[in-house]
């Protein structure tokens, strides 16, 4: 069968490069020496059971849209539901080649967008497909993936090394055991350096529901008890070594706003007992939060944790979709960002500390040039990081370094992070990082503001000496 | 007389087509297909009365300035007054003449803006003027246009036709009784399609001087009581009702935030009495504002008119020139947006309703990407509005798609509306629309995310299907 | 000793200029005309007794790096202490050549920033040096700096000259007798214009430290009483007065936020003497600042002297560094802007009067297309102002080009101030502005929207007639 040219998939090796010829030679060549190089993946959602197991991976739904927020919410906008796309506990979920095919039917929805960039390069760059998914190549794609899902090429520890993944760091809750990380890295037969990051969300806010239980197995997994706010912050201490112990080098922060403001003992205590005891007001719950959030600053301060610092989510903004599809379904929205005047506490004890680090992240890109950038460009402790989510695309990724270089240049930046559960699109996503480096870089060498030794050195940089440095690996 | 190279006003074929000549070319050949498409046109002040009556317009002045609060604009910050510009009611108005010399003065301060850009289109391509405006031209113009305006050419449905318009839609009050409106469709010489819009913010606020007068008159027109918050609602379901039978698909909504609170009834009807009496304070006028927003929403999760919000404009900032010179006088200015949080409500109640739908607009472009896209790119009703007032220019049209694609794609978004009292400036500024649209898609195609056969099947649905889709025409 | 291509120091003719042929062309043709243009600079933070003295500069790094918080910060954020850049009054503070050395060893951390460019604007096109600094480099530069510097060629007087200034503002207290201005103006040696402003912040707010021994030296250098709020009002009138008869065509506003909003004069009154007791409390201390900002707007409306409004900075983020090193070492940040609603009342009583002028600049460049640039666009009264700290920055001035033109065109824009206290920095930062607003109406003009003609009015408009017209110079 042969195919039109609308219907062939292929990459172009320019893809990205603007077309002036100037810069796009330039960015070509700032490029290439860094389009092979191994990928530190510092913050990702990856389970490290899926490296374990090594078992391959499931039908083409399964692998790349069920998971995968980026893609459902699209589907879900277009008038997709959700339980067709296999969300929900429905007595009989769809199959997967019905998922595929709505995906495909679809496709033109993502026209333009940073998804449609990614699946076309896991596509055509990993998995070798040649042919544009649509309704008419849906069952064909669907019978060709899958058999190669089922080959050894395509377990994950194969495409681990495939990929060049240098570090990855997962997230993990305190209370988890590392039991995968613990059996990775006694497994002779695997060399690739797996981490922990330690993300204590869900124990900040004693007003929420599960609080009590959350604690609970904290204490068992701490040994020591988390029925007093002094046991709460001494359990976290302890897990923090114990992350510390099998790898960690950094910790995740996603709460609702950047505040960090300490507590008197006795009023922290007083919050404690209350949200135990299901009486903790949500005021309650947000000056317990806030003060959390500081004695975590003062944590890393102590014991060297990067802070990683990601706030400004309104998280399952749909209650309906949330009832019946859980959390991470499409409906995390972003809210306006605030990082000066909240975190001024913290920086005033912690931000000129040698031992501290501090890594802000947005979702109102508003705050790159107002807030993240001025303060990056101040504090040691403190980077501009990376564009993530909504924003970690290649136009929100260009305007991220056009708002962020006059005050904090490259080097008080954090390189990328994918922050991705999707597998497969890692090296995607780092490539797409790195073209878009390159074309900024290019644009500066054109503009004559930087030379071309020097924005190589920076490309190069980017991708290894600044991750490895900023998260301390 | 020969002009000088200077004195010409001649549009160039590639004018808002970047330099660069890849794009350029691409550019023009994305354009040149949807040119001469016909203009869907569903949200736009343009008085039915004028294709009623088809009489010629005015003068120049008449036509081209003291409507246009653009234009009114720039003028007074250049420091001419609004009662010169023929604004207010003088007893002795300014001559046209006076007027139309006013702006060919200060030709010279719209360098640059979207306004120049509009009237040029305006003045070379349907008045077919030939030499620039300015102090020296503008005895010569006022009379060729002052002559020209008087020709059979010039009337409205002679340009209805001549601008291919398929739909226009007004705007109108929910007590109007849509008698241009009945008379247009019973004409048999007139086979265009002129459409209500459903506006109501009249009634929202009952704080507001004037209202229990709008309420009396809304009863007539709805031969049923609005002495009670019931009989409000029961008038507004009735008048809606009306509309849709005379052709509406939307209701027009500018409320000055985007919150919708839905309020016990006796409490609604508390407030109502209080508006009736004189005594309802600010904070019940906002409490009973927010309840009808929430109100027109299920109403239109019920009858299936498309609801347009745009919220975030300070009305008449200038309260001596609002005395003086009434509204839309050029003072409104906009305010800081927000959508996430204030539609949490509506959009849990109403948000995948599959008859429901909302099309957001915004005077503050920070919403794009932060709240407009990521909600267009989940709930199934909801639309990231075009551009519109003080963003409805060729730079900001291409700030919005890059800030909008990421999320939502090309078709989440509504398709441009004009949202003009200016007729003659409707295909100036489809066309802009167009242009700016087809350089967007040229970047993508130049730089590999996407190939040119879909760059023009979406070019083509953003002035077509996209338009007739979102607003149900 | 010969240089290897990356140790060159040599500034491209071209630089800021684009790739693209036809846009460089452009701009360069439109940019060449106003190159060596004189230079008004009517806001910046020169001293005046710098050109009154004529001394030779100090050291290179006296010259260039301990008083300019713009290198200062991201030397701090990249780990050097801000002691060991010459701040704060160590016994023994550090020598000039390790300052400098400091500055060549981490000059990779300003690639691709304002500092960069600027400093090698001035060491290059200045100063004459043609090798980078580096760490191998930083001696020898420092030598032949040093020696430079010394010599009558770099004395202020003769690089007054040299940068064709024609005038000169200065920032300067109320209390300041201005004898520096007066000896200047009397010197018949010396013809440029130094020009005082009138800057009044420090009298604004009752509830800070330091504010009764603030009024006592203003109530002695007005001859009258500053003991009762009428007392203050009536001593910054004199001194207003005081500033106009020595040449003062402006006022510097920088208040922490831009609301004005008149207290009665009771009120007023009783904050002014609990202020004096020292029991003003920081409610009050905002009340009785807004208040003055009002009256300050009042007498500028009175006397004409142009009101420069610049809210919006965190001064002074982390304490520990005021403490130790004082104000003005680099953690003065951005905070959200606002002016619509701020300046209502202002605007409404002066707006419209022609004797009044208010030029907006804002560290938040959200605010220029959604509040400065429609603000301009209506009031006579208002301009808005070039970008300013964090945002005078090639890319960032190119943004504000895009952002206000729409609404406000080029003739409501205040032209370019350097806003410098590094007096060798000004020809770089007026000629990047040059540079960087030729490629905005190169760009214009490639794509249509304006003619090169009137382009080449605007670049010389934008350098002369707009800064003289707009501060009254």
């Amino acid at each position: 069968m042969t195919e039109t040219a609308a219907q062939i998939l292929q990459l172009d090796p320019d893809r990205l490069f603007p077309a002036d010829p100037t810069i796009r030679a330039l960015a070509r060549e700032l490029y290439e020496p860094v389009a092979d190089a191994p990928i530190y993946s510092p913050h990702g959602h990856v389970d490290p059971a899926l490296l374990l197991d090594n078992a391959p991976f499931g039908d083409p739904a399964e692998l790349l849209i069920t998971p995968d927020h980026y893609v459902l919410r699209l589907l879900h906008a277009t008038g997709v539901s959700l339980g067709d796309l296999g969300r929900g506990d429905a007595a009989t979920p769809p199959d997967g080649r019905e998922i595929w095919r709505l995906l495909c039917r679809n496709w033109y929805v993502f026209a333009g967008t940073p998804v449609r960039y990614w699946l076309e390069s896991q596509l055509a760059e990993i998995l070798g497909v040649t042919v544009r998914p649509s309704e008419e190549s849906a069952d064909r794609l669907y019978d060709e993936l899958s058999e190669l899902l089922q080959s050894d090429e395509f377990r994950p520890r194969t495409l681990f090394d495939r990929f060049k993944i240098n570090v990855l760091a997962t997230t993990d809750d305190p209370a988890d055991d590392l039991a995968a990380h613990r059996a990775l890295a006694a497994d002779p037969t695997f060399t690739g350096r797996v981490l922990p990051t330690f993300r204590a969300d869900g124990y900040l806010d004693p007003s929420v529901v599960g609080w009590p239980d959350r604690l609970a197995r904290l204490a068992e997994a701490a040994g020591s008890g988390t029925d007093s706010y002094r046991g709460l912050i001494e359990a976290l201490r302890a897990r923090r070594r114990y992350f510390i112990e099998h790898g960690a080098t950094a910790t995740d922060n996603g709460p609702f706003d950047a505040w960090g403001t300490p507590l008197p003992d006795n009023e922290a205590e007083r919050i404690h007992a209350a949200g135990l005891a299901g009486t903790a007001s949500v005021e309650d719950g947000v000056a317990y939060r806030r003060n959390l959030l500081y004695q975590l600053a003062a944590m890393s301060a102590d014991d060297g944790l990067v802070m990683q610092l990601h706030p400004g989510v309104h998280r399952s903004h749909h209650a309906p979709s949330l009832a019946r599809y859980g959390t991470d379904a499409g409906h995390d929205l972003p809210a306006v960002g605030g990082y000066t005047e909240p975190l001024r506490r913290i920086l005033n004890d912690f931000g000129t500390d040698a031992n501290f680090r501090l890594v802000l992240f947005t979702v109102d890109e508003t705050t790159f040039s107002r807030e993240i950038a001025p303060l990056a460009g101040f504090y040691p402790s403190v980077y501009a990081g990376a564009p993530w989510w909504f924003l970690d695309t290649p136009a929100a990724i260009g305007r991220y370094r056009a708002a962020v270089t006059d005050s904090a240049g490259f080097y008080k930046t954090s390189g990328f992070i994918d922050d991705t559960r999707a597998f497969l699109s890692i090296p995607a996503r780092h490539d797409m990082s790195r073209r878009t480096d390159a074309v900024y870089l290019a644009e500066l060498v054109a503009t004559h503001q930087l030379d071309l030794a020097e924005a190589h050195t920076i490309a190069q940089d980017l991708v290894t000496t600044i991750p490895k440095t900023v998260f301390r690996l």
